[in-house]
């Protein structure tokens, strides 16, 4: 559970940084299920032009690894709790900049996707992001503006997105942009695997690519409100889910569990 | 002068940082220089497809404050103290990342094209960056990969490099520069307005993108040891100066002594 500090923060900010929420035994067995993740073909897995792995979509619902992940209840319960409420899932997905790779992202808020293609009513959502590797200043971190997500949904200068994984979603730039960054400054959260960031989803973010040999391989969860779920989807169901089923935490130690299970049988 | 462990710092590192070498008030002349340029239609002076500047070389040429900030015994003196002689001024460029741009710089060594293009027989050439503003981990720092000039020349995995100042560079990656990173580590260097960094002609850079809405100028001066000069030019003298005047260095305070006697005429 979040101390009353960190939901605080939380609402004060726009994100929290939870260093180390899992621990090296864990990411271990999530790093080996995203390397089976990433040798796969299927519609969801999708690739560069070089063939370079991106990002794959619904990873749930063709790994029993990340299907766990995604009902640990180090991740559902503070995301009901932030949220009030049952929570499903209305996105779930891995992403892996390369080292010396090409992969970045312009300043966005994802809302504004979840809005229009999905028909989400209202921004009782979150994600969280889960760092697979360390995650420090050379290998493309995710920039915040720390008390951004106040400014609701910014829709002064935007144009349209560019990048395989954003059909027509729109990027921020220019002077709104910039006043909202004068304002707030930026941040760049960094830290060891198994650290977990979450974040609002009015929050402008942005990421550089990695410049160095160290991957950068993180999961990406947005968990919405049950009684919030989307109305019109538009887009691939592995991309926008309809199952708005709760979310009903497994066991604290169900990731070492299904490893040791796994090799007894 | 450079102190004894200044000196040993830049040979073992292959770079070297001095905090706040320039005051506010000196580097308030040279962004008021800056800006001068930005505004010029020259050859030296190069733009994006936007039209957006980006970068001017030879500035010493159309600017008296770039003439005389070349000479400034600051930049003169530990540069004959680290190359051991006279030297003369090779290429002077002000480069400026607009705030939200896209310039970016790939993984190279400059040497390389010092060496293929102008025809210069050893690296016994270093280069200073002076930050014009303050550099932050969000306006596109230069990446370094400490102690990696000692590896020389790199030859293997290497492409032609994409960019408008960069005719046929060669850009380093793969596996030779993953090894490099690895034993290494990297560095961004950081700092307030006149600070100042030193490198190696051997030095693997790299930089990201301006992702904030605070500019990032700086100004590249790569002196050469005279007896050293460029033998087979085939680029514009602009790029690479065909003057092998030794630097005589100014007078300490000469950039405020400009301004007065600017303001007094």
């Amino acid at each position: 559970m979040l101390t009353p500090e960190q939901i605080a923060s939380y609402e004060r900010d726009g994100y929290l940084l939870l260093p180390e929420l899992f621990t090296p035994a864990e990411m271990a067995v999530v790093r080996r299920a995203a390397s089976d993740i990433y040798a796969m073909n299927r519609p969801e897995v999708w690739r560069g032009k070089d063939g370079e792995f991106r990002l794959a979509f619904g990873v749930q619902h063709y790994h029993p690894v990340f299907d766990l992940f995604l009902r640990h209840p180090r991740l559902v319960e503070p995301t009901r709790e932030l949220l009030g409420g049952d929570v499903y899932c209305h996105q779930y997905k891995l992403i892996n900049k390369q080292p010396f790779g090409k992969l970045d992202f312009p300043w966005h808020q994802d809302f504004a996707n979840w809005s229009k293609f999905d028909g989400m009513p209202e921004p009782r959502a979150l994600n969280i992001s889960v760092f697979l590797d360390e995650v420090n200043e050379f290998n493309g971190p995710v920039i915040f503006i720390p008390g951004a997500h106040k400014e609701g949904l910014i829709t002064a200068d935007v144009l349209p997105m560019e990048g395989i994984d954003q059909d027509g979603a729109h990027t921020i730039q220019g002077r709104e942009l910039e006043r909202i960054a004068r304002a707030n400054g930026m941040v760049a959260p960094k830290g060891k695997a198994g650290t977990a960031v979450l974040f609002h989803p009015y929050m402008p973010h942005a990421s550089s690519p990695n410049q160095s040999p160290w991957s950068r391989s993180t999961i990406y969860l947005t968990s919405n409100r049950v009684d919030n779920h989307i109305t019109r989807p538009t887009r691939p169901e592995y991309v926008a889910h309809t199952d708005f089923t709760p979310l009903r935490a497994v066991a604290d130690d169900a990731l070492l569990t299904y490893v040791e299970e796994a090799a007894a049988a």
